[in-house]
């Protein structure tokens, strides 16, 4: 049995839309960014660094929602939401994984939240160099996309494309969105036309992309 | 067989390390950072982020060191790098290799490169706010280990631990390096008493720790 602790919209969405896309039954908990429930002792219990989402697994509580994606997809091979151990796409699987992690949702932290640099604002300089750093990911997705896409694997979907999903709709209030690199756009669209993402936006109460 | 680029003490040497506990046969390239061949047209056809490590598997060129990592630790289950699939362990493991990847690969990059920032130096604000980004990331582990280690999974080492200590390595010139955390300096004092830590050493000609 799964718990979800989200907040609509953030980095909680991949794996909300991973359980819709298992059609595992779970329960879902907001924590209300309005009133800072995510600094609640309580809730810091369960995630000490005071982040959603927070996924409690048959009573374990577990964070990072890159790895809540994969422990999801290991638990649930019949969604083919990572490929199988011992093929070169679970190696794919890993590295674009990591990736995104790595060079997305750290960069995205600092762009929303000036106050991680010691600001209150970004200088006009940090700002440029943050959106660089995100757009030299969009470039380099781009061009994989472009050669072997339309999904991070190729020709199949995967959980690493709901991933890359979520953290491109980060990005539509920025300078250039995501969606404006063709390839990019051709993997968010099939992903947005799929039953899990039309649920996760009545769910969440999404409107904008 | 496996084909490792990398460059001495960067975040290459969590996959060395890997191959050394494995045992795994393995050929060594160096990265020669002093004239920048990490940006050889070559190269950048392995690695498009132009970084190390890549590690070639059966031809395919792979990377991202926290991917890498999980990719070696699951093609030889024998080494005990990872906990099996379906226990809550492996959970765990895949939390903090995420987490680790999360904060501390990426504030590092920040840290040293003060280009990632468009800056030739920090300001004291930025340099004081990601020393903090580190050092909660020390209080936060340091109080898991306290409570649940020695090693990040508990009683058994793992090769999280590899990445931790090697993360923890990169504080050594820092105002306050992560060995002044007593449950984190016990971790990185057991990996570092591993033969294949002192087996990197001598390989890679390291001698600070």
């Amino acid at each position: 049995m799964y718990t979800l602790y989200y907040s609509p919209g953030t980095a909680s969405m991949v794996v909300h839309l991973a359980l819709l896309e298992i059609g595992a039954p779970h329960e879902l908990k907001l924590v209300d960014f309005d009133r800072d429930a995510q600094r609640d002792p309580g809730y810091l219990e369960l995630n000490p660094r005071g982040v959603v989402p927070t996924l409690v697994i048959d009573g374990r509580p577990r964070c990072e929602s890159a790895a809540l994606l994969a422990m999801l997809a290991e638990r649930h091979p019949e969604a083919k939401l990572i490929p199988p151990p011992g093929t070169p796409e679970r190696e794919a699987w890993q590295q674009w994984v990591v990736y995104l992690s790595n060079t997305l949702m750290s960069t995205y932290r600092l762009w929303f939240y000036p106050a991680e640099l010691g600001a209150e604002e970004h200088t006009p300089e940090v700002r440029a160099a943050l959106r660089k750093k995100i757009e030299d990911v969009w470039d380099l997705l781009d061009a994989q996309l472009e050669r072997h896409g339309p999904y991070l694997l190729g020709a199949a979907f995967s959980g690493a494309d709901l991933l890359l999903t979520m953290l491109m709709r980060w990005s539509r209030n920025m300078p250039r969105p995501a969606t404006e690199w063709p390839a990019l756009k051709r993997l968010a669209d099939l992903v947005r036309a799929r039953p899990s993402w039309k649920k996760l936006y009545e769910l969440e109460g999404l409107t904008e992309w």
